[in-house]
């Protein structure tokens, strides 16, 4: 299965954009079941999978040796890993209730979209970008990361209008900064809808769809995004802008 | 309360080694009770807690507007935010089973690990580094990185000996990409308690705590450590190594 997928994009440097094209991870969903009950869903790279899945369980506890595991069977179409345990460890497996205990972080984070109740919707309302206006926040949204230039450790986030910086936040988490920016929006009642998000971190579906659901047609990254946000932000009308910096960008969509 | 720490480290360049302090990112814990049920435990940057707490909770669906929160509460010194809501959309959380809901992903990982059966214990055996070998592994680990050289968005992890990478896998996410060693290394019966851990990303406790539950004694990243990371690689005896690339490296700790 292709870990790579190529997309047209425009690049965006000293004025000028180009026609290009880009090479784009794979954002892959695989759900674990095991001994036939759901497990955990991983957003991963569809390479190394039967590593993934026993490395998961190995992890958590649900095994502790090879031998415990009688088959992993993993289907690539269908994004499925079916574990069946040897008997002894699969009543244990039973008895802790594995489900309850795994919670992927980072990336490898348990799909949460599926199971929340608000589902994004197409933005219609169109911001047109001035790409020359977006890399000079840029430039600002850099200067004002105090706890990255000291630490190297830490993502930001920040709400802008076309001209200045709103809100912005950071934490060792690019979801917490994420959340922090909606969060502190929601509670000092600014409105979203007309802005833009810009993040220090990798751009992945669930990402997009946490600005997509408060409807921010813009998202500019510092960093890479995935097939899958890419994919999304095109089917929900929104303009995504990755490796915005140094006096360039990469134009993945763009609203219409 | 701080979100950066000061650390003595040894900063080794050029074939020598000093000492400096160096500025880390605090990792903080902050579990959110909903109408005094526990709901999720986050790590964080301890800032704008507030803001983070309303936001996961609008992320989520569990509130819609800003007057569905009666009050937020967050006591720092404790790492609690207690939230209540008013009465009618309290029965909706109720019965939407936000606890279900909520499992946040990257640096916001929900803790896993205190829900899970092994506890890492201190490393006894000791591993000799030579910060030079290191630097050597460090380019070949790069060179490696196949999926991130092409599209910037890929963690790398690899499990080596003092030679040479023996397993290499990448992902778009850091956990994914570690779990995918200890998977691979668990099934073809390698041991990786003589070896050290390669990583692209940054060192939170959880991955830290993952390594040690693995017993390995040497974990190196060309991303940086946060405080926790710091102090449970003390704890637990193992060497952590921080910022690895262009013939630098941090040393945070280093075991005896």
């Amino acid at each position: 299965m292709d870990v790579i997928k190529q997309f047209e994009i425009s690049k965006y440097s000293g004025g000028t954009e180009e026609r290009a094209s880009d090479s784009v991870v794979v954002e892959y969903s695989l759900t674990i079941y095991l001994n036939e009950k759901e497990l955990v869903t991983l957003m991963c790279t569809p390479k190394s999978l039967d590593s993934l899945v026993a490395g998961v369980l190995y992890s958590e506890g649900v095994i502790e040796t090879a031998g415990q595991i009688e088959d992993i069977s993993v289907c690539e179409e269908d994004g499925t890993a079916h574990v069946t345990l040897i008997k002894e460890r699969a009543l244990f497996a039973e008895s802790m209730d594995a489900k309850a205990a795994i919670t992927k972080g980072s990336g490898g984070g348990k799909t949460i979209f599926d199971s929340s109740i608000e589902k994004p919707e197409r933005i219609e309302k169109r911001n047109v970008i001035d790409p020359d206006k977006i890399l000079a926040l840029c430039r600002q949204f850099e200067k004002r990361s105090e706890i990255f230039i000291k630490t190297g450790g830490a993502h930001s986030c920040a709400l802008c209008s076309q001209d200045e910086i709103i809100l912005f936040e950071e934490d060792i988490g690019r979801h917490n900064a994420l959340e922090k920016i909606f969060g502190k929006a929601l509670l000092d009642d600014i409105n979203p809808e007309d802005k833009m998000i810009f993040t220090s971190g990798r751009l992945s579906s669930e990402i997009i769809k946490k600005a997509a659901k408060r409807k921010v047609p813009v998202i500019v990254s510092r960093s890479a995004p995935t097939d899958a946000a890419v994919d999304i932000a095109k089917e929900l009308n929104m303009t995504l802008i990755g490796f915005a910096r140094g006096g360039r960008m990469n134009i993945y969509t763009r609203q219409v």
